[in-house]
């Protein structure tokens, strides 16, 4: 039923686009979905691409354009002139999308692009929606939605529909509105289709409908909408008159993005990057990471350098300092990960601070006994010094009650100021931690030597 | 707009519970919405949970239900015989809710509630869906649908719709079938509310329609209604027959628990867990990978411990160990992060794994020259000798490049035989490429030694 791009498909295009020939062209892809035919389109090239969107329809256009990847659209868009994605791309398209792409524009190719929209209406609308933040309300929604007025009846709101409709894709709900404009509430279509004739919108409507601001974030749109099940959602200003509305798809790009890029941060990756990206992307996105990595690694030895002496005489007490280092990391990037995780999706429930991190230091407390316990064992068996089995247990001990109490206090406390907890995920917590395992390490091993 | 659970209205509602006042608590949650009422159930214990859903009426009461967190509605309907969670829960709940709940009891209280289902043709359609495997198409789609016969005419279909959809909360689409109910295509509602009154169905529906199987995997369905933007999803069985639909709001939760999944397992957490769960579960989800943690570090310190003599000859080497260790593993775990998300995305495009591992080795050529040319400045002036300079650039360059390899390569193995891939990022990928590079480190410090 969905369709899947191999390379002897993609071979085969290519050599018809070689040979001009349209027809055959049209046969292969003419059937497809916009979102199949953007797959392709990230495969070829600029002239392969050209040839081939000249053969769709508008409609189909406009939409294959949505469906690019970032990167394709930009490098397709820089090939055409400002009157032929106004024509060929943006006419076809809903403001939203329309607002969006050409959002991504250059300046002065987004006024050539406006200059060359005939319909005046979708221009303004669009000039309108460009005024929003793209992370926002206000930069997710959609002009287009029917509206009805609350004192009609159903003849008169079927009539104004039929008018209002061709505008629109898909829809969902009617939003119901006073003579000022502001909103009132919504009426699925299943009750407007299912209602007595005689009826008025007034005696239909659900007047206990949830709404965004236009400047509403695009996360808690995304909570809102996921918590509440929706499939659209209305968007007013700041004295409750209606704007536009939001739809399910929009936000599941949200969603997806939000995840992926805690996703990514906790992996030590600063942009948003695929497979598919090239080599320059690729390493720039990953860089940055790489070399604070880096700076803690040079820390490490420095403060290795400081406790030369000790290891010279303790030479066994080396062996164990990956094992030190891996587990701080490991249990900093465990606690870090379930503060941020629960702070996106919104689980993180309403427990104090200090009651959180006493629940993570209980935790903490019967992994570290466990894990101890274990690598004493492994010591004696293995028998080691009393000293170096209790360096070991002691501080891989402390190591794990540190590690998590990092792990969860710093996400919490950037989320408390404002900035994104996923930045303490990953190769941060795993470089401190790092860090202070090993000092920990050092300086219980010092220590324990003296004394045992 | 939408609800904020605090500390003052949580023990403003438990003092109200306390004294039985009923009224009061229904002044306080009988405007909220259930998902709002959930987030409150997750505090209160059963006692306090069991007063307050006596006070909402049935079909709140049912939404409830399926708003609630897992564990919060394990431990409620433990609580509840069969016949009341059947009679006050399930009789008011869409078919694909119903078996959901009911598929997470225990099989004699399955019995019990439904045995306790009045409607015998609502216990039918769950008995039905309950034999579909929890993570396919089957398992997420509802019964509950509005369908056409194709030979229908307006009139016709809206009489029938009547009687459908009582039973239907929301209506995205009608769904046209043959005499045999085979799916023919679909009709939106905007279409069916403005067409002619003389029309017939046959001429109105949008033949092209994606369906999927029931026996279609949930990530699938998810990728599918993603790529295609659909809020509705028909699904037919092997011979094309309508069984059920599935809505973008189930295919949400899959999303995120998707994307949530591979977060969880690249921090090393093998259970879903919030950071509201208790010790127990908490510690359970993450003492598997610490383990593995541990049993890495202790092969790190057998590998020490054979180049005892060496480590004791040429100390400052030791002062890297950390650095190499930790640089494998953030470079391992960058790579597999970008591999794994490219396959949860579907964006992982049609190069063959030879030219993605070209493509790899190339940004790790880069990131390693860059890296080891800090660490070879760093060295150098630090007046380090030649044999150490040149091991840990040398060093740290080839760990580089193996950590890249291992991480790009493992994944795409892994997801070749159908093993989810992202089981090779996080704790996985760091242990095994800190061995790897601690190995790396030692033979190359070994050799050149030697020679320089």
């Amino acid at each position: 039923m969905s369709f899947e791009l191999t390379r002897e498909f993609l071979s085969s295009l290519k050599e018809m686009i070689a040979l001009y020939d349209e027809k055959s062209v049209a046969n292969l892809v003419s059937h497809l979905h916009p979102a199949d035919i953007a797959d392709i389109f990230d495969e070829l090239n600029i002239e392969e691409a050209k040839f081939l969107y000249m053969d769709l329809d508008g409609e189909k256009r406009a939409d294959l354009l949505i469906e690019l990847d970032d990167d394709t659209r930009e490098r397709f868009l820089n090939a055409l002139s400002g009157e032929e994605i106004a024509k060929q791309f943006i006419e076809e398209m809903d403001s939203d999308d329309a607002a969006d792409v050409i959002g991504e524009l250059s300046e002065e190719k987004q006024e050539e692009v406006l200059q060359h929209i005939e319909d005046v209406d979708q221009a303004g609308e669009i000039v309108d929606l460009l005024a929003y933040d793209e992370d926002t309300a206000g930069g997710l929604m959609a002009k287009e939605l029917i509206k009805a007025n609350k004192n009609w009846n159903i003849p008169t709101c079927l009539r104004e529909m039929r008018k209002q409709a061709a505008n629109v894709d898909e829809v969902y709900y009617v939003y119901v509105v006073d003579d000022g404009d502001l909103l009132q509430g919504i009426l699925s279509l299943k009750k407007l289709l299912l209602a007595d004739k005689n009826a008025r919108i007034e005696e239909l409507y659900k007047a206990d409908v949830i709404s965004v601001r236009t400047d509403t974030k695009d996360e808690e749109v995304a909570n809102i909408m996921e918590k509440y099940d929706l499939v659209a959602l209305p968007v007013v200003d700041s004295i409750g008159r209606l704007m536009g509305r939001i739809t399910i798809d929009d936000v599941v790009d949200v969603i997806r993005e939000e995840a992926g890029k805690d996703y990514q941060m906790a992996s030590g990756i600063v942009e948003d990057v695929e497979p598919s990206d090239n080599v320059i992307l690729l390493t720039r996105a990953r860089i940055p990471w790489l070399f604070i990595g880096l700076i803690g690694g040079i820390m490490a030895a420095i403060i290795l350098g400081r406790y030369e002496n000790e290891l010279g005489l303790y030479p066994e007490m080396i062996f164990f300092i990956p094992l030190i280092a891996a587990m701080g990391g490991n249990v900093g990037v465990q606690s870090s990960a379930i503060i941020v995780q629960g702070l996106a999706a919104n689980t993180i429930g309403i427990e104090s601070t200090g009651r959180k991190l006493f629940k993570e230091l209980s935790v903490a407390f019967i992994n570290g006994t466990i894990l101890s316990s274990i690598m004493l064992a492994y010591n004696l068996m293995q028998k080691e010094s009393l000293a170096l089995t209790a360096t070991v247990s002691l501080s891989l001990f402390a190591v794990i009650l540190f590690a998590s109490l990092f792990g969860t206090f710093i996400p919490l406390t950037l989320n408390r100021f404002k900035i994104d907890p996923a930045l303490a995920t990953g190769p941060f917590i795993t470089t401190l931690n790092d860090i202070v395992g090993l000092a920990i390490y050092l300086v219980m091993g010092r220590l324990l030597y003296v004394v045992l």
